[in-house]
């Protein structure tokens, strides 16, 4: 990152699961809509600047998926089709609890031997997401686009379980972290959520933003902190995704303000609410349905609406 | 309450758990701290507005505790000392996840046949508050303070399992209620905090304050919202009393601010900050440790950070 705030366009990257998912909840029952953290990462993005996704899919990945991220103007060129290959599946059901997920089955599909090769494209973007796959593709990744001066990393309780050392490794060459606030103290081995945010730091990440569901999210960066609730939603149809949209609507929002914002906290601040603002309104309705024809005039709405939702006034004169 | 917001001080009445707690945390452990609802609440309120406690003790409550209270200029000439009786005793036990606790004993001593009877001056109070205590005991309060223009009650998941009914009609009868976020949930039988909320507000009360621990709180008045976090702390030495710290930053802050405060929704916001000062300061040490040597200039500091930890810029311009 340079130390001076040029308003140049930046390119972004993102690579994560594509995914096919299947999904219970309260409300009703989808079969295999499209899905995963790298689809619903490029859609949010797509509000805020161009976006690139690498991954790869089967042969059922057909016109019609790549047509909800082309309608959205997200390049779906470095998407690996793997012919005789199967898509990663994921089934899942959501209680009326929508904080408790259940995982039905897991399908890794082409998954389970990517072997990424980014194009000259891609290797050059300026800013890159690692969506949450297995560590040390994420790793390999970040090797390949050895030129983004900004990467973000998303990952999961089950590579802390399995490859907590991998993840570490991939942690330390990042610059922000984003990750639920329950495997931040797991990751760390530290109850206390400032403590265990400021050893990531220690680790590399100058930021760290612990995801809280339904309570919002909170943003670290060095002495400073910062915090922002979830939308208050009386219906939240499926939750599937929201993370990553809150990733996408972030990073894409800091692209479109050109080198330098990730440095200015005001910036990272405005990232936190646009990251919330997609995330609320994705889980409105199932997979990618609400993101899909959502506009920008109402992610603006709801962005002013985030900022009455929390405003405190001056104390009264003593 | 008036229609009028006029500046008139009004009094503030407490009835609440006056106890011993002996607390045992992964920092420490203490025996038989001065502690109790309407303790906590009332040494919060104090540093806003004249406090007057209710409840009863035992004759194992001597001068050293009064003292605690007094010196905070608590007015404790309703507390009612009982001869050969025991004070509330409850031990505890937290984690490092200070989120779960353990009751490890509770001895209702005094509590148990507690019949309030308050004086003149206390049946007089403009304003409430109803601790966590038996809810017919909230009731029966409820009716002696008849011409209180603003009444809060608390109340915890013990009530909802085994007195719901009597829990529901204590409800109905007060301006403001504050739950744990879950406890909301259960007693509306309602998954989803929203719309859980709404249904309080159609039960009587015209606010109702959503605690939610380590994620702050969250306001709900008829159609507007307001959320605050916790204060990020990198020790929590005791959270006993923090909810009821809360409630006494609270309703003194808005007590101090005279008749008709409660109808202004930026007093709320105020208040909501004022709690989440008080509690945040009772955590840090044990018992009542740091609130008994808390100054005044040290809340409205914490109180300007509230407001910078949560401040969103406008959106730039597009």
């Amino acid at each position: 990152m340079g130390l001076h705030y040029a308003a140049r366009l930046v390119s972004l990257v993102v690579i994560g699961s594509i995914a096919f998912d299947s999904v219970r909840t309260p409300f009703g029952e989808r079969e295999r809509m499209l899905g995963g953290s790298a689809v619903h990462f490029s859609l949010a993005a797509s509000f805020f600047t161009d976006t690139r996704v690498v991954g790869p899919v089967g042969d059922d990945f057909g016109d019609a998926e790549y047509e909800v991220l082309r309608e959205r103007g997200v390049d779906t060129s470095d998407i690996e089709r793997v012919e005789g290959g199967k898509t990663f599946f994921w089934a899942g059901e959501y209680g009326y609890d929508v904080n408790a997920r259940e995982t039905l089955d897991t399908q890794l599909g082409v998954f389970g031997d990517f072997d990424p090769k980014l194009s000259d494209e891609s290797r050059a973007a300026d800013m890159l997401f690692l969506g949450n796959i297995q560590p040390d593709l994420q790793r390999e990744v970040r090797r390949q686009c050895d030129r983004a001066e900004l990467v973000g990393l998303d990952s999961m309780n089950l590579w802390i379980d399995t490859t907590r050392e991998s993840l570490l490794a991939a942690i330390r060459e990042v610059d922000l972290l984003f990750l639920n606030d329950a495997e931040i103290r797991e990751l760390m081995e530290e109850p206390n959520l400032v403590r265990a945010a400021r050893r990531v730091m220690e680790l590399g990440p100058r930021a760290v933003v612990a995801k809280q569901g339904e309570y919002g999210a909170a943003l670290y960066t060095g002495e400073r902190f910062f915090s922002l609730p979830a939308y208050p939603l009386e219906t939240v149809v499926d939750p599937t995704g929201a993370g990553d949209c809150f990733a996408g609507g972030f990073m894409g929002y800091l692209a479109s303000r050109g080198e330098g914002a990730a440095a200015d906290d005001e910036e990272l601040r405005r990232a936190m609410t646009y990251g919330s603002v997609l995330a609320s309104f994705n889980v409105e309705e199932f997979g990618t349905d609400r993101v899909r024809r959502l506009e920008r005039d109402e992610i603006d709405r709801r962005y002013d609406e985030f900022r009455e939702i929390t405003a405190i006034s001056t104390a009264p004169v003593r």
